[in-house]
Parts: structure tokens; sequence; C-alpha cells
């Protein structure tokens, strides 16, 4: 048996943890050797249950000769500092979602990396989900014909707290990430965005200077429109569907649920609302996200998700902030 | 353009009623022309509307040389010897099912109809709904390859009254006929009915020596088997389903809903119940019987639904009484 | 019995022989009396259908004193004028939709109407479906919450013929309208519209100066936002879908089927694509819309949709392509 | 942190890898600390894979000191002979289905765990599946009330091999039991059975002495009835449903699909087949009923399915198999 990949995690938070996880548990070829966070007891408990070196300061990891590819798990504003530090050490890095909120320090990371010819998967967890995939190989098989039309739902189930809307850069860039990341990967390149919103689930998120519900429009270099939807609660749970319409015909994907159950009474018919939490409805597509990034380094294959890839999502969130602030479409040309 | 079609109609009740409303919405090439009913209070009721005659004797109407066919939509004890009588009078027959629940008088009135050579379609009016339509196109298109198992699943919303039900000839003969027509019209001939049931819903209604659920096993000639579930109440409306499965596949058909509205709250998703009662449920069917009628009678087709058909659920009912009666299963040849 | 409506029908082409069948089937308290179309064979038709009188000239209809009501299912560019001369005749209006493409020849109209005080009704005949009609009761009985976002999906199976979408007043003013009357009737007034669309089916629609596939951003007064998404082809047939999303919950429709089967086979399960046309899918929304006309004239209720109804999504459908021009939200209040 | 409950594994074919892997990920306070196979190469295998003593002798495990519980996962013909041991050395034991196929050798084991006071819990994996666990509250809580009528859908994709058939026990012992297993699970004690069968999928399956396709009468001791229809082959997967109605309602639950897409052409809408293998469809229930099992050994709580859970499905096999050869209905007190 070749030996397994060595892998150093920063960051033992929630994301973190799932990622620790799955490894153990779907990813043969790979484990978990190292940890750090700032909270050491955040640290602590993953490298206890792991039985793994553990500390409170992320160098430790890079500077780990055994640790060959690294997971950056940690706040949005360490991402770009470390891929440039984990570059610089010559080791694989998968990071999450967004690389950063400010361009330049994109642009900078991402340099670092190509110079380093490192490996660099950014963590957007749909891609690897069962429904989008098979939306995604629907559209690719030419079964719907030209893209014409795109559909996007996404609503939380509830808002995170206040203080997480201070520092999340806003919903667009915290939220709708996601489905402009969806968006690229679906249809492909985004040309111009209208977007709308506004403040209706909870005045103190506006307050805090973000807003609540949104509806984006996207117009696609391929001549295709869509639209996406926000809100930051549904009651029903998290609501996560799409819908490609083209020439040929349409895919769709529905919302997940926890059962197939329905209860016929005389005062209607019951049935399960979708998976409340993001993390039961993706456990499935973040252990195949783990396994893509490790084939990967592995098999020495092109990242599934890359530089410019992670890049790409911050711009079209850009130009949504500028599209909601000036009340106008916003071509993706006018951001740096 | 050619003349209509003159129908005269037996028994102005809630079913013959539904027949004249088809006919005069539904049916160019038709029209009632006159009507009859014991009731003479019902037969105005209908005179009046469609302004034609109406009396309270049936052989007004057998006697009228302009009727060119005749609805029998009395009472069931009556249907036989009012079959007798217009296959004498050289009307065409439309008969309500059962025929009869004896099987001497169906045979000699399916004898004085042969020998007068009218037409006569028995009201088996599922066959003519678009959903058990369509399972019957898929069995007969050969995708379900060689038919295996059939079930069929028919329940009431709410039970008849117990007046009714001393008159019905039992569950078998009121409702499973539906079904056994059904299974027949699907799955072709059975041979051998094994039966059992219960009085679950209501004790009057074994008071008055019936049952009201059962389950029902088949045995086709084709070698495949077949259930039957029935319920005189099933409190979330009319409950008609059909599965049929084969070596190569399975065609299945739901209920119909009042609308396709679905609510997603806290509590769940709800939506609509079926619709509540057969007349809704089977409207477009009825039209569709009565121009099927028309048209066999009109352009000298074969009838859709023959003698033949009327009497052989009639033989199942009787073996799946048999059945239940002394707990075992019965060949239908053992009926005579 | 009371006496029944008398009505006269002024065009006889495919929408007026809609109504005139659902009068005859469907509204017992009325009754079809002359038709005029300026085609003479049309006006015939009609009139040897129903045995009534029959011509050429539509000034016939208004002329005749038994006329009590009328139905203007003309060409658009005849409306405005013959609802004029039929409330100085004083004779009830049904005008199908849209009333002109100008506002002032629209406000002319109005005008004469509220002058004569005669009943108008306009023909927005989705807001009688029974789906429709529930998204609208589940949003009125609170069930949802406040309003924050609504999807309306609406696609036709194909285009029309280049000739129609010459004369047609355009994508917006012609098929969106009914989605403009839709999200008035559910979510209340529009203030601001972003549309955005291209030629992606149809080149010839291109060059016929109109578009055939759009996505419209709607803000309503009451802070909610909409989103609308149009196809002239959509290959699988007509689609029809509304979702009402608020703070409590959401409420969403699909597509009425023309029957409930699926067949399961080795290839995957295969069911049916919704109704292919719009006169299968609202033959029975056409009904109930006649049935409300007459009721208002009869039992002198509110006409359930006014003239202000036919007006409004006029104007929505002015900003939306005064939006698609310009590549800019634009406000209600700009179009005078 | 409490120590983890050591476990044995006997039998390392396809279960028994799936039950290791299950307390690998899913059964955070157990551990496989040994692992024997007839086959040494099986044993080998997973001794490896977990880094723990294997060899090709049961009794390796079973004298093992620091085996706490232990796994039957060998064919079933040895079942009956390890648990009797396993008593003797005091070892709690998770058993396959069925304990076996004769009633002496069931009692002599179940015998012999009584009186050495260990755990005994048999593989019923269907039982802690979501989806029947749902019907299972829904029916307990009283929503669907006084149960009326059940029907359980149970057909396997494919048969298994003809080696495989003649040594199974026969359709009923193999494949129904799960589902006699399930008819108890949700509507309790059966009494009677009636059971027809064919040879419809595989001649050479009724040449080894069995039968494909069966449907399967039962009546409960609470007066309902329920039916059960198996295939060994629905070419469109893995057709696990059910369905409890009652006197105030149904519940149904559909099967499991491995994505939610659809996908709408000019030929109609395809969406998945059922997941097509029992392991995809109960992979999670088979981590849950592990959980399950060392709950019960760790916390001394009652064994979920006991003994008596095991022993009453082959009690009701053997009348369905008695059934079907004397074709009459049998009470499972004629099987002594």
């Amino acid at each position: 048996m070749t030996q397994k990949l060595s892998i150093g995690l920063i960051g033992a938070g929630r994301i973190g943890k799932v990622h620790a996880q799955s490894i153990a548990n779907q990813v043969a070829d790979a484990e978990i050797v190292r940890v750090a966070d700032a909270l050491p007891d955040a640290a602590a408990a993953i490298g206890r249950q792991y039985n793994i070196p553990f500390s409170d300061n992320y160098k430790d990891v890079l500077q780990d000769d055994g640790v060959k590819a690294i997971l950056i798990c940690s706040s949005t504003d360490t991402h770009a500092q470390m891929m440039i530090e984990a570059a610089a050490a010559g080791k694989h890095i998968f990071c999450e979602k967004p690389i950063d909120h400010d361009l330049s320090r994109i642009d900078a990371a991402l340099s670092a990396v190509e110079r380093a010819g490192v490996k660099l998967m950014v963590g957007f967890n749909r891609r690897f989900d069962l429904n989008f995939q098979k939306v995604k190989e629907t559209i690719s098989s030419g079964a719907i014909g030209e893209p014409h039309l795109l559909k996007i739902t996404s609503r939380d189930p509830a808002p995170p707290p206040i203080s997480y809307i201070k520092v999340s850069g806003g919903l667009f860039m915290d939220m709708t990430i996601h489905d402009f990341d969806m968006a690229r990967f679906l249809f492909g390149e985004v040309e111009e965005v209208f977007a709308t919103g506004g403040v209706l689930v909870d005045p103190a998120i506006g307050e805090a200077g973000d807003i609540d519900t949104a509806i984006i429009t996207l117009k696609f270099a391929n001549g295709a429109m869509g639209t996406i939807d926000n809100s930051r609660q549904a009651v029903y749970g998290y609501d996560q569907r799409v819908e490609a319409f083209g020439s040929e015909g349409m895919v769709d994907i529905k919302n997940n649920l926890p059962n197939t159950h329905a209860f016929y009474g005389a005062d209607g018919v019951v049935s399960e609302k979708p998976l409340y939490f993001f993390l039961e409805r993706y456990m499935d597509a973040y252990g195949r996200e783990m396994a893509a990034f490790v084939d990967c380094v592995v098999h020495d294959k092109p990242s599934p998700v890359t530089g410019q890839d992670g890049r790409a999502p911050v711009v079209i969130a850009m130009a949504a902030l500028k599209s909601l602030q000036e009340n106008r479409p916003v071509k993706l040309i006018e951001i740096s």
C-alpha cells in the first residue's frame, strides 16, 4: 500500500472538525497528522481525538516536514497570509471559501501558489454534492441544449448571530458567494450583475450594515441569464435548489429530506421539511470534496476548484454589492 | 351534419343526471330525448331541464320510436328486465354496473341482447379515466414486459348509509366490482380468488351483514398475481391507485388532487388531499364513457365494455364472497 | 327561474369560442344571444352552432337591445374603441387583456366605462385557476407571514408565428403581462422594475424587434421582491409555476399534468410533461372566469378584475420595456 | 472517557465488513478487536485493515477474554451453535437474521442465551432505517388511529445466484422474513397467513425448488389485515415501500433516490430510479443498528430486537410456505 497523504489542519472550528472527520472515515489514503488553532482548547480537542500533535500556532503545522498538505479552515482574514506561507513551505493547500474579501490580497496569494507550484483547491463544497453534480452532468451532456435560464434558490434556515454578520463580509460575500460559484460551475462566466435586496428578516441585520433578503440577476458570457434568490431565514429549513433551462429541456433538483414519509389525514397531506442544517445537507459532499483534494494531490491531477474559481465569485460578489448600492447593473469588468 | 343519436334515459338519480349532463356538454352527436324515473319528481326535474318528455314509466321510453338507444340508470334489480325489454324493442343499451347480482338473470339478459343484435355497453367508467387508460396503454405497449404483480388500492371517503349497504349486494358486488373489472382490464382473466375482510370502520355495517375492509388476492390466467385492498372509509378522501409490475418495469398512477399547491412551514410541508368524491374524480371519465357509447352506436363499432365484461366481475365478486365465507381460495370455475 | 343574462360576443376567434363554450356548458344563468366578427365566416360558425344571429359588424351587437353584456374578444387595437361604444350603449363589458398598448387610450376607455356606470371586467384568466387561487388564499390567510420573495415562471411551449409577434406589442405586453397581473394579484403594487432579455430561441423574433427570453426583477410597495422568468419555448410544454416566500413559510404550485402515471424502468423513472397548451391548462379557469363575470353583472357585485387591474400591468410592461432598452431599473412613476 | 466495548467479529463476508466499517466510523464507544472467518483470506483482510488479530476459527474469538460482545455474521446454519457457545462464554450477542431455519435449534439457542443472561440482538436492520422508523413513530403516535391495512412492497433488483437460492431457505425465509419482521414491528402479532407465489422471473429458480414472486396476505391479532408483495427482480432497482392505513389516516414511505434531479424534455420527465442495492439503501440503517446494539450492551438496556423478534418471523415464514404448498390460509398456531 502507498503511504497515506499527511495533512495538517489549521483551524479546528466547525468546518475543520468536519474535514477531519471526513478524512478519518471516508478518505482511505490520507490522514490528519497535526492540528493548530488560535484557541488552544479547540486544537487540543481535535489533537486528542485523533491522537496527533496540536498547538495554538499555525506555523507549527507549516514547519512540520511530515505535513505534505494543509487545510486552511481558520477565519477568512487569515487565509491569504497562510496560503503565502504554506506555498513558501511547499505544502499543497486546501482553502475554505472565500479566499479573502480583498482582490489584491487574493492575487498575491494566488501568485505565491503559482510560483511555488503547489496544488490549491478552494472549498466550494456544493460542487461535490450529488444533486448539483447531476445538474452539471446533465448540462454538460447537452441534454438541455443551449443554456438559456438558470434559477438558483438559496435560503438559510436562520440568520447567524449579529456578531458574525458584522465580520462576514456581507450577504453576497458570505452566503451568495456559494451561488455565484454554482452559477459559474453550471453556466460559465458571468459578465454583468444586477442586485436588489432588503432587510426583511431582522432589523438588527440592517443596523449591522447588511441585508438579509436579495434577488440577483446574472448575465452570462454565453448570452444566458440567471436569477438567484436569497434569504437568511426560511422557517422550513435549508432551501437549496437549482433549475437549469435550455433550448432542449430543463433539469432541476429539489431539497433533500430527512425521510420520505407522508401522512394523509383529514386535514391534508403532511410530509417532511428539508434538512434543516447545511452540515446535514452537505455532509456527504464534504466527504467527496476531501477525497477530491487528496486525489488531486496524491495523483497529481489538476485541482477541481482552482484559485481562479476562488477569485471569480469574489469579483461577482463585489459587483453585486456595487449594484445594490448604486441600483444599477454592474459589469464585472468594472471591478478592478 | 348527420342526425344526432336520440337517447332515452331510464333512471333520473345521481348517475342518470351525470350522464345527461355529459351528453349535453361533451357529446356533440347525441341528445337525451326522453326520460323516465319511478319517482315522478326526479323524472320531471330532468325533463324540464332539457325540455323533453318525462314520465314515471320506463316503458314510455322503450315505446318511443324516436329513441334509438337507452341508458339504464335505475336500481340494479331492474337492469336485467329492462335490458330484455329494450333489446326486444330494438334499442341499443348502456347499462350501469352491475348488470345484476344473479348470474342466471344476467345470462338471460345477455342472451336477449345477443338475439336482438343491439349494442350493449356496461358502465365501468374507470376504463375511461385518463390515468387508468395510461396504465392500460403502458401495459399493452409491452413497456412493463410480462405482467407479474398488480396492486389496486380502492378506498371510499366515507361509507354509504346503512340502508344502502343492505341492498348493495355487499362490498365485493358494490365496490370491489370496479376493481375486479379493472384487474381484468389491465391483466386479463382471473382464475382464483382469496378474500379476507373485516368490520373495522363501523359495527353497523357488520350488523347489516357486510364487511367494510378487505384484502383480496387474485391469480390470473397468465400466471400473474394481484392484490386489491378496500376500505369504506379513507378520511383523506377517495383513494384510487394502481400499480402494475412486470419483467421490464412498473407503471403506477397516483390520486388526482384539487390543486398542486404545497405549503412549506415550520411544522412540515402540507399539500392537498385527493379529490374527495367519486363524481369529482371521474367526471371527465363519465364524459368519455358516454362519448364511447355514442361512438359505438353511431359508427357501428364493437362495444368497448361488453356484456361479458359486465358478467365476469360479478363472477369474481361471488367467488370472493365464497372465499371470505369459507376462508379458502376459490376458483372461478366453482361459480357456475 | 330568473331570466338568463343575454350576452353579445364580439370576436369569434379562438378565445371567443372558448368563452362561448364556457357559457353554454358551465354558466347556467347566461347565454350568448348574438355574435359579430370582422371575418364573416368566423361569426357564422359560432352563430350557426348556437343558433343565434351573427354579422361581420360589431355595432350590430352593441345596437341589440336584448344584449345586456358583451365580451370583447377582438384584436387588441379595437378594445378601447369598443369599450367606449359599449359603455355608451349601456352594456356591461368583459374585455380580453390587454385593454390596449397605449395608456391614453386605456384611460379614455376607463373614463367612458366609469361615466356610464357599467361593469367592466378584464380577462386575466389565471386569477380563476384553482392553483393560483390557492396561492392567493394561502397568502391572504397569513400563512406565509410577511411576503418577502415571489418567483413566477412562465414559459410557452412554442413561439407564436412571427406575423403575430410583430403585432403582439412585444413579449412584455403580450406574455409577461399575465405575470405582471399575477404579481399584483399575489403581492400587491409594484414600484420598480428591472428587465433583462435576449433572443435565444429564434433569431427571427429578434429581427421582428422582440425578445424571446427574459428575467424581470420586481420591487413591491410592501418591500418584497420578485423575479419573473419567461421563455417563448419550453420543449416540455406550458410551464406555469409560482412560489411565494415569506417570514412564516412558502407556498408553491406545480404544473398540471395530463395524467399522474409514472413508468419505472431500467433507464429511470418517466412521468408526464405538463399540459402542452394554454387552453388545456386553463380551460377550467376560463369557465370560472365567465361565471365570475356573469355573477358580478347579475348580482351587481364589484368586478373581480377591474379596469385599474387591466391598466396596471400595462404600465409595468412599459416600465419593463424601458428598463430593457436602457439597461437600468425603472420606477413605475416614470411611466406617466 | 469510559472504555470502549470490545467486539469480536465472526464472519468477515459482506455483512461482516459492513458492521466493522459502521463501528469504526459511526460508533464511538466500541471497537472491533478480533475477527474470525472460516475463509482465512477473508479474516486476514479485515484483520489487517483494522490491525487486529485474525484467524479461521471462531472459537478464537469466543475464547478471547478481552472480547465482551460478538457479531455473528457467518452462514445461517452456524448461527444457533455459535449463539450457544457465545452465551456459555458470557459474550453479548448480535446475530444476523435469520437465527436459523429450524425452530427447535432456535429455541435451544434462545434458551442458552436466556440462561446465560447475556444480551441478544437480532439483525433486522430495516427497523433502524429513518423511513421505517418514521412510519413506526407515526403509528405509535396514534396519528393513523386504529390500524386497518398494511401494504409492504419489497422487491430485489436482481435474483441472487442459483447456488445461493438453493441454501437460502427459500424466498419466504430469506427475503420475505424482513417483511414479516416489519409487519410485526408496525402492526403487531400475526395470526394467519395466506401465500401465493410463482416462478415468473427465472425458471432456474423454480428448478431449484423456490419461487421468485409472491403475494402474502396477513391477518393480525388486532383485526387488521396486511399484504406483502415480493419479486426477486425489479429492473428499476431495490423497491422498499410501506403504507399503513387506519381509521384516522395513512402514512407511507417512498424509495430513496440517488439524487433529486428531474429532466424535463420533449419526451417526458425523467427522474432517478431507486437506489439499486440494499447496501446503499440501508448503509445508514446498519450504522444505527450497530449503535443500538452497543448502546444496549454498554448501558444495559433491553435489546431493541429480541430473540423472540428473531423467532417470530421464522414461524411466519414457515406458515407462509405451508400456505403456498397447500393453497390455503394457515394459522401460526399450526406451526409448533
